[in-house]
């Protein structure tokens, strides 16, 4: 097994500094070998200057030379072989079969933004010619594409640690799109960050590209997170965590000299919606399928279903019964550290202070704090409790869902009215229950990245068509996306050049279309 | 000619306040008819109230719709006649030529963005369909595609009183994705507004769409302005003026408890490269060609160029005298407002003040205060004062320029490297210059919106390939254009239907196309 040498990546150069910090398993409180070195400001400033001096070069190195660089980074994560999923099972408590799952989509997502990256359509060439002859003004040529940011820093998420941290899909589409990345490591899974940071620094020497293009820290995210965000070489932010540290980085980003977008992703409850006919045919089909979303992962996912709504009757009585005993037959599990699991403990001890609501049913089985675990829970209130308790609209990240009681399918729609921004809305209805349900699609297509029909909310497909991110709170831009390839559109921006002689322009601008890309001459798609 | 009734437009209902304020003719002093209400915060709410429930509405009408929406704003500008032309000059010192231009530039926009609302492949529609066979998963059925924001707050600018206020590009391109609006009218040209207000108000209700999806209010800035960027129904804002007061704004919208994006365009200096081929063949007519383009609109452009450099020596010595003597020549004219005057008296003594910053020749032309004129000038400086003194780098709103004399071409990429974030950056050079320039274009490409050779930046084309919008300061989200069809991307969102049937999806999302609209179906372009 690769010892874990506990150093920065400080573009190509391992670093080490006095303080250190070390992790323990969740799985049994035991520290795992590895002491991992805290950056200063210095190794910040270094990170980024050298991630600006490389920014030039790397945002002009070709589609093909970025598609080997992502294609290198997946070879060597799957070179890590087992190493990489043992250290990851060690410090995340996820299962061997989750993280093999999960290394492949890490590779899939790094694939697809090589595929991106090669077939090179998303720079959006736009041509619009000059018309000398144009009366009163001539118009100039005037051809617009898309250019890289310039340093993103990516922050690791907890729950992913390899799909959405140091090689996930925020440093993908940041690499694809020509920026260089500076990750910040979480710090419950510095081991396997360290393995993949490796990975990628083999692969930026391997394809000759400047060591700036990668760097991967250690550091405290209230000192050390905020100063990445306030640097000055900084261009761009990826982050996925709780709504109190993604909006100190957004209040950092904003009030820079010069404020620079952060693609934050925060908190969701992802709201499902039981109609009547629905729950007539299904309630204990859908009861199931529930408790099978609201778990999975220990509850660990920003796509977990925390919210049930329905019209209270015999039908929702036969589905809570059906998921209460789901919910009791439940193991306990180990959360993916310590951290979450108190924040778990007390959101959930949150909403069930909350007068009116109720537990519907708990695991029966006992959550072990010395294995990190958590126990389902559902809990149980009605409209006017949830229209009046704004702890009800918080999210409890981990295995708890609450089901609402509404009298009607008015007061359905009332309660969607009322919902903060969401990643998914989900509705289980027969045709008849969607039609009788009036604009209620369209509300939650209003509040939600993502509307979902009789299905569950977990589990988000990389592909084209895939929205990842919702109205405030559950991101901090709507307009974009953390999953799938339109996620590179967070970190590019469009340059018009006007009379530029061809022979100066970017080839994506070149009249003879070298690249062979997808434009929009004079308002048409062509490939000519 | 029309009575000013000074009232505000709350959704299709004129509203009158205590509180009024007047405007004088930047011309001659003199006030001009109309008292103009004040709003406070009860119609600031009535006017978000009203969008917010027009928003659903508004958000689900065709393509086709909004099309016709578009086209009958532009038929009531035009039937306003030359009473608008007329009121727009005196309010804004701007010559009848330059507002007919404007008001066919204004008109120009409505129709673009109607021809993009009707044609609808702006929705960017994106479908990947289920593979139900696939392993270890099945795949979903995805589709998306952008929907509105919701309602927007516009805010109109005083240099253009017609194309870029209350009928401008933020406002058409908002209504043409489904957004309401709400215009914060410009305090200097309040007659304008409501002339034009009242075409929109007039077009709405033919077009039979809910009266909330456009309001109009007059009011302070800091007060009226602030309030309508907080409102919680407020989904997005344009801005167009000063940096503190896009600033202020921007701090203002992501404090809110859901901040919410605002596009601001703020300041830019449009650096100007001239290199020694070029002036050597073309010192003379560079030089003309700038002092055209600085004086243009008495430098009232956001592309207005503000900065010149160039390696010193004879050429450039003959530049100088020939831009002198135009400016010298150059005719003093009235501003836009006295505040603007005021301003750009401010800014210009603040540079002329710099040590090392000198007068190279001013208007002989006396500036008539009762007249609001302001006369061009020019200064220059050396490199070396231009990277020590901030001040060079502040924008002088007005016909002032500031010439930079460098070493060598080293020195000007140099210089090149230290600018803020610009709408444009320019260079003028032949061939065999641009080649020994070394990398300049680029360094320009990573700091500009929008690169020119061997043209000047005024004049701003609305097409496809427009870029309008770069780096912090000159936007505050270089990611993101304010000229041109793309500015509708500033204001949607992409909604993900995940497993939706057919006859619940939108129209851009069915099966059938009906909209005929250009998708992306598994990955691949097609109107099939």
């Amino acid at each position: 097994m690769t010892t874990i040498h506990g150093k920065n990546f400080l573009a190509g150069t391992l670093h080490v500094t006095q303080r250190t910090f070390s992790v323990v398993s969740p799985l049994d409180g035991a520290e795992l070998p590895g002491r991992f070195s805290l950056v200063g400001m210095a190794e910040v400033d270094r990170a980024l200057e050298a991630a600006a001096e490389a920014a030039g070069p790397f945002g002009r190195s070709s589609g093909a030379k970025r598609a080997e660089l992502l294609e290198a980074i997946a070879e060597e994560i799957l070179n890590l072989g087992d190493t990489l999923l043992e250290r990851a099972g060690l410090e995340s408590a996820l299962p061997a079969a989750r993280l093999t799952g999960e290394r492949g989509r890490t590779v899939g997502q790094l694939k697809l933004f090589a595929d991106m990256a090669r077939e090179g359509s998303w720079v959006d060439a736009r041509i619009d010619r000059a018309q000398p002859q144009r009366q009163p003004l001539p118009r100039s040529d005037l051809r617009r594409m898309k250019l890289p940011l310039g340093p993103v820093v990516v922050f690791g998420s907890s729950n992913f640690p390899l799909a959405f941290s140091v090689a996930g899909g925020d440093t993908a589409s940041a690499l694809c799109t020509g920026n260089p990345v500076i990750v910040k490591a979480h710090r419950a899974h510095p081991g396997t960050s360290e393995l993949v940071a490796g990975a990628i620094t083999r692969a930026v020497a391997r394809c000759g590209l400047p060591a700036g293009v990668f760097s991967m820290v250690h550091g405290e995210g209230s000192v050390i997170g905020l100063a990445l965000v306030k640097h000055p070489a900084t261009r761009a932010v990826g982050f996925t965590g709780s709504r109190a540290a993604g909006r100190a980085l957004l209040d950092a980003a904003a009030s820079r000299p010069h404020p620079i977008p952060v693609f934050a992703e925060m908190s969701s409850l992802n709201p499902v919606f039981l109609l009547p006919g629905a729950l007539a045919a299904r309630a204990e089909e859908i009861a199931d399928g529930l408790k099978g979303s609201m778990t999975l992962g220990v509850g660990q996912f920003c796509t977990k279903p925390g919210l049930v709504f329905a019209v209270e009757g015999s039908d929702f009585g036969r589905f809570r019964q059906q998921l209460a005993g789901g919910i009791a037959a439940a193991p306990a599990a180990s959360m993916l550290h310590a951290d979450i699991r108190k924040n778990f403990e007390q959101h959930r001890d949150a909403l069930l202070a909350v007068p009116g609501c109720d537990v519907l049913a708990r695991a029966t089985a006992v959550a072990d704090a010395g294995k990190t675990q958590a126990a389902p829970l559902c809990a149980v209130t009605d409209a006017a409790t949830f229209l009046r308790a704004e702890q009800c609209m918080e999210e409890v990240f981990g295995p708890c869902s609450l089901l609402v009681k509404a009298a009607d399918l008015a007061e359905l729609r009332v309660l969607a009215r009322r919902l903060d921004g969401q990643l998914t809305a989900t509705v289980h209805g027969t045709p008849e229950d969607l039609a009788a349900a009036g604009d209620l699609l369209e509300i939650l297509a209003a509040t939600a990245g993502r509307v979902i029909v009789n299905g569950f909310p977990t589990g988000v497909e990389v592909c084209h068509a895939m929205q990842h991110g919702g109205p405030s709170p559950a991101t901090s831009d709507s307009r974009f996306t953390r999953v799938g390839s339109a996620a590179l559109e967070r970190f590019v921006r469009p340059v018009c050049y006007q009379d530029v002689p061809d022979s100066l322009l970017p080839p994506a601008l070149k009249d003879a279309n070298p690249l062979g890309i997808r434009r929009l001459v004079e308002g048409v798609e062509t490939r000519a």
